[in-house]
């Protein structure tokens, strides 16, 4: 018998506001569907629903954009509000560009407009990243563990991160709980014999992935993810995945 | 019904050498498996079968390392020889550190030791990327569509790569057949009818890191992943995926 992942996209997740209670949504909707939850069982969720649960949309007219935010607004032709937004989620900014703001968020993820979006939410809004991915994962798991009464979920919080090098956007893991996030392999040996040269494999961002192939960026038809059939339970968090800023040569 | 990918891990691929009929055995091994496969499946096989099947497999003993290589070699303390194949291997050196060599290849990507990989093959030997994994993709892809008699099968060769500021490597793909590699969604509007902000996917590089999950690192246990339940059938290439030097703020 081959080995088998299977991942189901949950149809059935309702529009979520601020105070929606996540964790109920999620159970209810997987259970719906008829799908039973076991243990080893993984659970990717898009940010969206996780930042707009925790009231982290922003309305531009509500803010006031400082002149550094107006002078980059400048640089970048970016609405100078936005830039302002930018600012305040950011530690340190990376690159500036025509239409372009790389920095690096208070949460230590690298990417574009510190991970604000304006898509899937009202017309003169912004969402703001979740406040604490990593917390909101563990979260979700343990209402999850209690709620099927198991042990052993995984839940990855995704969201779509353009990369350096490369075209287009991918999944990846911006909180996670009860996985090996970033799974160690150092000391392991091939198939002669020999230690391998890859020793750090970064599993929660390929789940991430694997959930974003079903969940698309159009609407929120599909919020979340069930994936059977691998086991990477462990005590691993998305902030693992950060590389820390001594080891990175592409600052 | 909920939406549902489906991943098979292939077993019983045989060890591969240079010469190997890859295209045969693929079918044979996902034929004995009882997988069936229809219009729309996805293939994704490791580039270590493509590579050994093209004979990339170099013995370090023969390599002589030009005076070049001897000082790289010693500013990051890799061998020479291997210093020396990954310069052949190259463009352009991106960066250098201790036991770090990161260079754009000649076949466009960025990565560490130009792809050059000694694991899960003889000792004293390292293993090249294959010369032309697009190429190597449609080979398999016509050989596949016409064992089976269908059209729409999508091929995709996978490897591991490191990232920018993130730890840990991911599956990505360095090749590609009869698939939306790049999905372009420019012109797409989200729930509220506001046109998308990310409007370019990296589908291909997402199917390899699904296909990563099953095949790990040690050995070749698994070397062809069969994906059910997508449809991303297109005429995309990994080199859709490349980032031109214009457009990159990281170089």
């Amino acid at each position: 018998m081959a080995l088998k992942i299977e991942a189901f996209g949950i149809l059935n997740i309702p529009i979520v506001e601020k105070g929606s209670d996540i964790p109920g949504i999620i159970c209810r909707a997987i259970d719906e569907q008829g799908i039973s939850l076991e243990e080893g069982d993984i659970i990717v969720v898009t940010e969206k629903i996780i930042s707009k649960a925790e009231g982290r949309v922003v309305r531009l007219a509500d803010v006031s954009p400082s002149s550094k935010a107006e002078d980059l607004a400048k640089k970048t032709g970016k609405d100078p509000r936005l830039v302002e937004l930018i600012l305040g989620e950011s530690n340190e900014i990376l690159r500036v560009g025509e239409n372009l703001i790389i920095t690096e968020t208070k949460g230590g993820f690298v990417c574009a407009n510190a991970g604000i979006d304006q898509s899937n939410i009202r017309e003169g809004c912004a969402k703001l990243l979740p406040e604490d991915p990593d917390r909101s994962a563990s979260v979700i798991r343990n209402a999850l563990e209690e709620w099927y009464n198991i042990k052993g979920i995984g839940v990855v919080i995704a969201d779509s991160f353009g990369r350096a090098f490369r075209n287009g956007s991918v999944g990846i893991a911006i909180g996670a709980s009860g996985i090996k996030a970033l799974w160690d392999r150092r000391g392991e040996r091939d198939i002669y014999g020999r230690r391998l040269m890859v020793t750090r494999v970064a599993v929660a961002d390929m789940l991430a992935s694997t959930a974003s192939l079903l969940m698309g960026e159009a609407g929120e038809k599909v919020a979340v993810v069930v994936i059977k059939g691998l086991d990477f339970r462990g005590e691993g968090t998305a902030a693992d995945l950060l590389r820390c800023r001594s080891e990175d040569v592409f600052r």
